[in-house]
């Protein structure tokens, strides 16, 4: 996962790699395929020897199981072990235990230490502590402490190659340093400024280096970072700081504000994306499952929000079961009764998924909650006055009884009122009481359309009508 | 939107402007308020002068109404108009309406020309215009084309300043023309290299210009770009493949090859949130809705999606009223019946939601499509038959029926068959007809549901006990 230039389309086999649209092209898949089943070393490394990480990636994700070992064997030290951060954690776990345990202590050697720590955290800790043997002393270190911070912190994926260099070194003096040093990042785009303790003073951008002169105190340009990402802090509250602040990089520091590592925008960019669709699948009351994931891991994480989710339709029913008198009495009401708890349903999801993620970007917060509040208020008034009219209107010609669609049409307004209210509050409640809304809320706002919207219908109804109850 | 290096917390107002979790200060907010009512210039400019304009925008979409055009001019020249790229639209279009167009202009001069495009692509023509007439005649050039790429192009977020160097230099050459140049970017990662027709040739890092002798040539140095971005290309595109292959920048060019501007990644970063944010918010059936729009703006963008909604609940109705004299006859499938569609619509949103986002991602596609379909029906048999187990003997209890426990059992399996492949195969078909599949998808898996849930459920009751239907 280093950042890159886009270097992309460099020396591309004849073959092209992805087509139009950007899933990887079938012939290209073919001739890989061909090559492994053949055996062909250098068939295979001059189809796929130079690919990018993140082509190499997804190639690995669509070959066969048995092939995928044969793939990296037969591409020996042509293979970049970095493409295994860019595949499915099951597929990559599967790969690494077909492989030997020493190709992958050689293979990691070549790479970053954060995709080294990406690629060795799930994997069993025998393993693990055998794989980290196979480096020197130094590296071992430095990947043995990030993986001894915790698993969503910085720290587990800063990266700890960077450029430091000392507070009263030149500018000249830090550019024939960097020409001369080996051991560089793969890719860097700034260097920071440590005292003798190691403790960060400052970072300067490269672009600043090139544009000042040569006998320039580095600290003459350097901007001071009062606070640098801590090691411990949570990889999220890291990334709406990388969001908010337009940042491509930033220092991380442990306790005592001594340099560790750097974390760059590229690795945000995926925490980012991940916390988006986080919300969405919490939501729809799916894990993190993975498009690979075997049928056991799916249906076994899917059951426990149909279970729960279970426990609301019971209780709606329950609802029902108090009219069940009602309903014998005028069977039209079982018709109709759905059309009211769905409509709430809708539209207290609509308001819920503005709430979460209102509350998870931090546009939504005390100050604003009245406001909100009083807008759900209004739309719900609004909508539901709408759509009471609408099905009101439906409900009396289709069962040629007016007095079914002004109930109806009363339970409706009430609904979506109720839908509005929920919708909002039980959002922020969640989040006031610690807990993630975006897992938690559907299932409680489902409940209250539900119940809501059953008791409101036949409630209106059995008065209305005077029915049985 | 300039990409900076960590330079967030530097010359801070005693005051701290965030809280702990990331909301602005309270405090420091009534301190702003107090300074724009006493019309308290200097206090003002000491207070907020100095944010960035990340916080700027935070601030300006806090404060009331009124007070946001005060606070501006009362700020004067320190007020940064790149913090208007911070707030939502319905906040800064008001605003800009609200301030003199020369005093706009005169800002917008400062700015970068992504930033000044994106405040001014949604103002009224005649604004536009006028605003554009105080920039230099090669700005405004750089700026119409810009604004004249279609909405959602590469060409419309690009940024027109960058650095370009002949093929024919050396690194010390251009490393000198850097240290001279005036009107350089604010920051820049990356420097191009074009032929005397102005086509790219390839693009350095600036961490490989650093590390390199001043007498190599600067294509020596120089990455290919065979395939950079086309200014006409779609920006989520784009944002995928910055995303595929951790890009920093990429040149922008047009239909000619030639270089008309770069993205960089902290734009990018916006596209990729917006795109996860998009599906969540298109399957709960709200639109790109924000925090501060109106009542009106609000309940028309939902209103849609509850109509569309109202069709499928009549014709889940429509399905009932065919069975209403099965109903009469046992008055417990009205009180069991909405279990069945409940639990069939959350297992069809559980996979739907995986598929519209492995669509999105492109991790679903031809190649393992079948391979999911299989999944996906053994996950719907396997939850399908837990869930009737407790379901089942849940009713037979309720009812002291165990028919009534066949029954329900029987058409939660076949319901939640549906549920899965129906959650899977509309939004892939969607696709394939070139429909967003997160805007349609769930209101077609939900008609299934219900429908099939009824009809199973009722459908299999009457049949059962020998019910009139």
């Amino acid at each position: 996962m280093n950042p890159k230039i886009d270097d992309t389309f460099v020396e591309l086999p004849l073959l092209a790699v992805r087509e139009e649209e950007g899933h990887l092209n079938p012939d290209f898949i073919l001739a890989v395929e061909t090559a492994i089943d053949a055996e062909d070393s250098d068939g295979l490394r001059e189809l796929a020897g130079k690919l990018h990480e993140a082509d190499t990636g997804d190639l690995i994700e669509t070959l066969g199981e048995a092939q995928r070992a044969v793939f990296v064997r037969l591409l020996g030290n042509e293979f970049d072990y970095t493409a295994l951060t860019e595949t499915d954690e099951a597929v990559r776990l599967k790969l690494l235990e077909a492989l030997p345990n020493e190709d992958i202590a050689e293979g990691l050697g070549e790479l970053d230490s954060d995709d080294v720590v990406y690629i060795l955290e799930d994997m069993d800790e025998a393993d693990q502590a055998e794989i980290l043997d196979g480096f020197a002393l130094a590296d071992r270190a430095q990947l043995q402490r990030s993986l001894d911070y915790p698993e969503d912190s910085a720290g587990r994926r800063m990266q700890g190659e960077f450029i430091a260099v000392a507070q009263f070194w030149t500018v000249g003096q830090t550019i024939d340093y960097m020409r001369e040093a080996r051991d560089l990042p793969e890719s860097f785009y700034e260097i920071y400024v440590v005292d003798p303790g190691f403790r960060l003073l400052g970072a300067v951008a490269l672009d600043k280096i090139l544009c000042a002169k040569r006998h320039e105190k580095i600290t003459e340009i350097m901007t001071e970072t009062r606070r640098a990402v801590l090691a411990t802090e949570d990889k999220e509250e890291v990334a709406r700081r990388f969001e908010r602040y337009n940042l491509i990089s930033s220092a991380v520091v442990d306790d005592a504000d001594r340099l560790v590592g750097i974390l760059t925008v590229d690795d945000i960019v995926d925490v980012i994306q991940e916390e988006a669709e986080e919300d969405l699948r919490a939501l729809a009351g799916v894990g993190d499952e993975e498009i690979s994931d075997s049928v056991i891991t799916i249906a076994r994480s899917r059951l426990t929000w149909l279970v729960v989710n279970l426990g609301t339709a019971v209780l709606a029913s329950a609802v029902i079961a108090m009219f069940e008198d009602t309903i014998e009495a005028m069977v039209a009401l079982a018709v109709l009764m759905p059309i009211v708890a769905s409509m709430g349903g809708n539209a207290g999801t609509q308001t819920m998924t503005v709430a979460v993620r209102g509350i998870a970007t931090q546009e939504l917060g005390t100050r604003n909650m009245l406001r909100v509040l009083r807008r759900e208020v209004l739309v719900g008034f609004l909508n539901g006055t709408i759509l009471a009219l609408l099905i009101g209107v439906t409900a009396w010609m289709w069962f040629q009884n007016p007095g079914l669609g002004i109930v109806i049409g009363g339970a409706i307004i009430i609904n979506m009122l109720f839908a509005g209210l929920s919708g909002l509050l039980i959002p922020i409640g969640l989040d006031r009481i610690n807990v993630d809304p975006a897992i938690a809320s559907s299932v409680f706002v489902t409940t209250v359309t539900d119940v809501i919207g059953f008791f409101a219908f036949l409630g209106i109804a059995a008065l209305w009508f005077g029915l049985p109850i």
